[in-house]
């Protein structure tokens, strides 16, 4: 709580100065002190109000997908029972649509056993996705998107079983980590019946209010998402299915990977280094090219040397979409569990990105970084699964209606 | 964040009326939606000050004790090293010191691999603890409190090696978690030469501003820590040793224990069983015998049916005490991991007291609780350990001076 008597601000003027000080002349390259214009203006919002925000359930579209990232996540995946067949389905995601319905909007679910838990949302959204399995159990496999089934495999991959795959996903996020443990607790008890948990991978980005219109940062320290297509027609179009199966339109696409992020390497680089591999500059996520983060990196400009500034195998380069409509939304969270007893980090990314079609948008770009991306040194694929992302219900009705009823 | 177009607000009293109702009548029993007078008034932070709010790291008393709350822990326990002695002692404590002192008030550690995660304090505290094995190490075993040894056996006690013990603990706070995932890292890495990692217990409260002025609530839905002594006065007599040898004079000592609890069988019972298991109603907090959170409990009081109110095997009984010195200051944090694949929780609660002598305080409440506690039916104490906590210093200074120098 920030009314502890004790407790006093620092500008953030003075905090960065002050660090690029500290940090002995590292961040002399220069950390912006004034908001460029992309950076939202901080509402006046009294952190009493984190609690009770609500975001909308009802809708054509899912919420947790457009929505402004909030800052803990929970994606829980599910291996559907054998006898799990269409018309379970039916009443599993009838009782779970009527869960998320109700703890989004700060009401206790029907069979709370904690409904004093349920009370505060914190912008809590639950977003329902069906993996390569769901269409087989359901019977109707050839409703299965064809872009949703398992990645091919990428020569950086080591992946593990126990982050792989799924049925059923429920992604499940919001501003206050009680609110995402105990919806996490509803939604698995209540799926009991009709399934197992694959996994659960466990997330976070900066709290709520600490860093406001600020792009998030990864626990290398990179500034993640710039290059995300901005909310309104570019997000649509990159994200949205327009056409193709009815039951699938305002629907979308999600692929889920765990990256594990090999601190102890890359704290061997220096921050030239760091800065080519990624493109961007540490301090302010600008491409190597430009000033400011959200800068177009100029992929032509030379330098003295007569080589690429943007050099060819930084992520940025390698992962660079013009396109719109090829672009995918990043909406990752970063995970850190107990480091080993030597002290090596269990730190990584949850990537999660969405995209009208895995195939046409996210494979592309996968290919490219998989073939020549130096970031792959410090970095690696332990966990992979795709899910189809059916559209929203009214009021009344329920995820997936479109498919199964 | 909540400066998303698509949020909207909710007030609390529609919240808590509309979920008392939705619960089918569970919570009829009154969920006062007047906020009663310990209720501190929510100050009008904007949310935007989360991030850069600063806990002071020096001065006479270390932080992280009496300090309100934050979001976010992180406990690390530390072996020592063989050979790890005084000197050494003092040369690792005067880094961890200096990395404290900097990243609490939102400055780059000196040699901070990541300096851009370490401008966002958002009231990070560092409270460092010495373990049994510490005085050992350091050639001081004369100077061990005599209270600071591993706890007797408690019957209901299934201690796990994985979760207990430690010579050397870092409490790590903040209000976000990428702060408190960036200082486990730069700390852990700087103790390396010195120590191996023990055990990481990471544990999590409602999000800064959530619910500003009310007591916390664990994963049962209780709410859980009304009982402690109030800042000022009652809490000082009660944390902070006034006498005794003098390098401990304004410390303490804690107590931390990973209690596992059984969601799946508290779950099983109906809401009376577990008020009279607690001793408080659920959605209130108030004692059995009283309307209010923080009325005093009336153990003398008895039902129609010549029982006492507050049964003899309620938490709240076993557990009370009345003089403020011989009370505990609990600070205890939520933990939830992954379920297993059928679905059972694996969550529980990093209790963690603050006391003067564990001795004198903790210990007779603990042992009244492991002989008659109702509780005891669904928690699992799975880890103990306890730490001497050492006085603050002054700018220039480091922990433990006044025992290593």
């Amino acid at each position: 709580m920030s009314d502890s008597p004790t407790a006093r601000r620092v500008s953030r003027r003075g905090l960065l100065t002050g660090g690029a000080l500290a940090a002995g002349g590292a961040l002399a390259g220069g950390v912006a002190v004034a908001d460029p214009p992309w950076v939202r203006t901080a509402s006046p919002v009294p952190v009493a109000e984190v609690g009770t925000a609500v975001e909308p359930f009802h809708g054509p579209r899912q919420a947790g997908v457009a929505t402004e990232p909030q800052a803990h996540a929970a994606f829980v995946a599910f291996t559907l029972r054998p006898g799990t067949d269409r018309a379970a389905l039916g009443r599993m995601l009838r009782l779970l649509s009527d869960d998320a319905a109700r703890l989004t909007q700060g009401r206790p679910a029907l069979a709370d056993t904690e409904p004093e838990l349920g009370l505060l949302p914190a912008r809590l959204t639950v977003t329902f996705g069906f993996g390569p399995g769901f269409y087989t159990a359901a019977g109707l496999h050839a409703q299965r998107p064809p872009s949703v089934v398992d990645l091919p495999a990428f020569r950086i991959d080591r992946l593990q079983r126990r982050w792989s795959g799924g049925d059923l996903l429920l992604q499940i996020c919001a501003d206050d980590p009680l609110t995402v443990a105990h919806t996490q607790r509803v939604l698995v008890k209540d799926s009991r019946p009709f399934a197992t948990v694959a996994w659960v991978q466990q997330g976070f980005r900066r709290a709520a209010g600490a860093e406001p219109g600020r792009t998030q940062r990864n626990l290398f320290g990179q500034i993640d998402g710039t290059a995300n297509p901005r909310p309104g027609a570019a997000l649509d179009a990159a994200v949205w299915v327009p056409d193709g199966p009815v039951w699938l339109r305002d629907g979308t696409t999600l692929v889920v990977r765990r990256i594990s992020m090999n601190l102890e390497t890359w704290d061997l680089l220096g921050r030239t280094d760091r800065e080519l591999a990624v493109g961007r500059r540490l301090d302010t996520g600008a491409p190597l090219t430009g000033e400011d983060e959200h800068d177009e990196p100029d992929f032509a400009a030379t330098g003295p040397d007569g080589l690429a500034v943007m050099p060819d195998f930084s992520h940025v380069t390698r992962s660079h979409v013009s396109d719109d409509r090829l672009k995918i939304l990043r909406r990752p969270y970063n995970y850190d569990g107990a480091p080993n007893p030597d002290g090596h980090a269990d730190s990584g990314l949850i990537f999660a990105s969405y995209q009208a079609d895995i195939t046409r948008q996210f494979l592309p770009i996968q290919q490219r970084l998989a073939e020549r991306d130096l970031l792959n040194e410090w970095t690696t694929p332990i966990g992979s699964a795709v899910f189809a992302i059916p559209p929203g219900c009214a009021e009344g009705g329920w995820i997936g209606q479109q498919l199964l009823d």
